[in-house]
């Protein structure tokens, strides 16, 4: 018996997500449809690439483990000092983190019912217990999660903006209200799609930033989620104390160079996010047109509402055996819909089609799996 | 008062290395020679440039969080099974969670004084208590660490092998002795540097891998420091309790794809370590003429033993002033070596000329600093 942990002996082995490659390793084949997890098929920008395959050729020394540059520019266009940023690989691995800083065993933490599950598994991860708020109206119910930090007194607390997995958003004046009414803890904004929603959800950075931290990516509108760059806007504290236990050198050299130039080149952002807007205008269209309900999004995805668990459930079988990855929110009564990734026009086409053909075979029953 | 658990709130602000990048900063210029990281000044192999650059085009899909390809590639390559094969952003992070794993707050863990220092980063981070033995003529101290072990009875004990910073080395028989000695404990073991050693420092893998961990990466012999691959072959167990706590989208997708072409280019990697055999007898040599002694190596870098950790400290700061970067192993008496990196011959002979240069003033006094 290896001498484990406690909390590592109790934990359960599940993983957060199955990747797409595990599927395709599954079914043996390649997807034809990557649309499920919220990449950007609109790749990366010129810059970005240029400056990585640059990279490549440095890649044999180590990265900078300040990430000096990269954190400056980030500064500068958040209008915040360099020691109130910090990096990481990915927001994922700065949950963690930020879990492990706050959260000891036995600790509550407050989030949403069917939000982000990494964040539930490193809490998990560290012996927390998660009290889980239901969404009211496919959104992060405020109101409700107020009620229940007042009421366990959490150290942390989780609040996407814009949602995953339904792609609704709180204005910036419900938030404030929000952080003016809790208790003492701290908010974990998670903003990774921030960069698709509309400008009243933006919170102003100034707001109680002693309280809340705030986690952006590269890996949306940038077009870089394998290149694993995520970053946390704080108090300098807590970028102090994430310097106490962080993986100084996890942020891979290339990855540093692609968001550094990524950063710089807003017009390839905006591009971007003009045409997801318009691929959730498209996509709302065809949902119409089948009878389909979506959900309005401030995100790079649609959740499209095919009206139960079971239904969602079964359609995202028959996309998969079409090739077409997507997936759905984990819990009732969001899991009525399947979750697609926006992406460019010929993409959004492919999906209509194999949707289209696929949809009306939907309550025909078991028989098509066999 | 922001409510950091007891552990961070005890945690001292200090960061286990300064980078090069924060000397040239500091110095307002660039490095000259940049030999004092353990990098591989001889670059990457051909087919992993290739790899990268072709993998920035999917730069903007997330990496396979199972890391299958590589994993595979890689327990072929060991003759293990997949599921005793894990992936980091470099060893750094595996030792992170392999601390997390079997560490409580107060437990015990047994090291080298002297030795790598994140290693003592993660311990201290996690709220455990080490213990450090002693070098021993610049090995690590086997039999002294068995004492330990037996008394303490720690959770974990941590050999390098080669060892970082003297560049010494155990032969597997040693280390099997050690192993078969050992109380209940997991043995962490840092082979970061075995492309380089001997055959005869090869411990073979099927020796007690329940109880012994072994750390490998990509960043020395294969010369992708920057890109963040590292690797531990474990007890499947061991591998299991890793994927519930660790971050499953860490290792960047350009990485993944580099580490995989690098391993299939034994010729490269091979002529790397030949001209690193090469270059530590050349170091030996110009150590001779130059009246000094070299600790011998079986790494890619050579401790050159200037007689005092005074004369060291001063040898590392004239080196800077001329742009050359080195290291110096923390504590006495290894502190009496300066850690030169073992890079291509045009790298060496730079490097020989300015130590030649500055060797000479070495005991004239601080005037040489104002």
């Amino acid at each position: 018996m290896l001498p484990f942990t406690h909390i590592v002996r109790a934990l359960p082995a599940t993983v957060p997500f199955v990747p797409p490659e595990a599927l395709e390793r599954k079914q043996g084949q390649p997807l034809a449809l990557r649309v499920g997890a919220n990449e950007s098929n609109f790749g990366i920008s010129p810059r970005a690439r240029q400056a990585m395959v640059e990279a490549v050729e440095q890649v044999h020394w180590y990265n900078d483990p300040e990430g000096y540059e990269l954190r400056s520019a980030l500064a500068v266009r958040h209008g915040v000092a360099r020691e109130e940023v910090v990096l990481g690989a990915g927001i994922d691995e700065l949950l963690g983190l930020l879990v492990r800083l706050f959260v000891e065993p036995g600790d509550t933490v407050v989030t949403s019912l069917g939000a982000y599950p990494t964040f539930n598994y490193h809490v998990e991860g560290h012996g927390a217990v998660l009290h889980k708020v239901p969404y009211r109206a496919d959104r992060e119910d405020l109101p409700a999660l107020l009620d229940k930090a007042r009421k366990v007194r959490p150290k942390l607390i989780y609040v996407a903006n814009p949602d995953n997995p339904m792609g609704t958003y709180q204005r910036a004046d419900e938030l404030r209200d929000f952080i003016a009414g809790l208790p003492d803890c701290v908010l974990l904004l998670d903003e990774a799609y921030i960069d698709f929603a509309p400008e009243d959800a933006l919170l102003p950075l100034e707001v109680e930033r002693a309280q809340v931290v705030r986690l952006r990516t590269f890996s949306k509108a940038h077009g870089m989620a394998g290149a694993r760059v995520g970053y946390a806007l704080a108090h300098r504290d807590v970028v102090a104390a994430l310097d106490k236990v962080r993986n100084h050198f996890g942020v891979n050299r290339i990855a540093q160079a692609g968001a550094l130039a990524s950063l710089g080149d807003d017009a390839f952002v905006r591009s971007v996010v003009r045409q997801v807007e318009e691929g959730r205008r498209e996509y709302a269209v065809l949902a119409a047109e089948l009878g389909l309900q979506t959900v309005p999004s401030a995100t790079n995805f649609v959740a499209l509402d095919v009206g139960s668990g079971e239904r969602a459930r079964r359609l995202m079988q028959m996309l998969l055996q079409h090739g077409v990855f997507v997936r759905m929110p984990g819990v009732a009564p969001l899991d009525r819909c399947i979750r697609v990734t926006v992406g460019p026009s010929a993409e959004r086409q492919a999906f209509a089609k194999v949707l289209c053909a696929v949809l009306p075979q939907l309550d025909i029953g078991d028989e098509i799996f066999c």
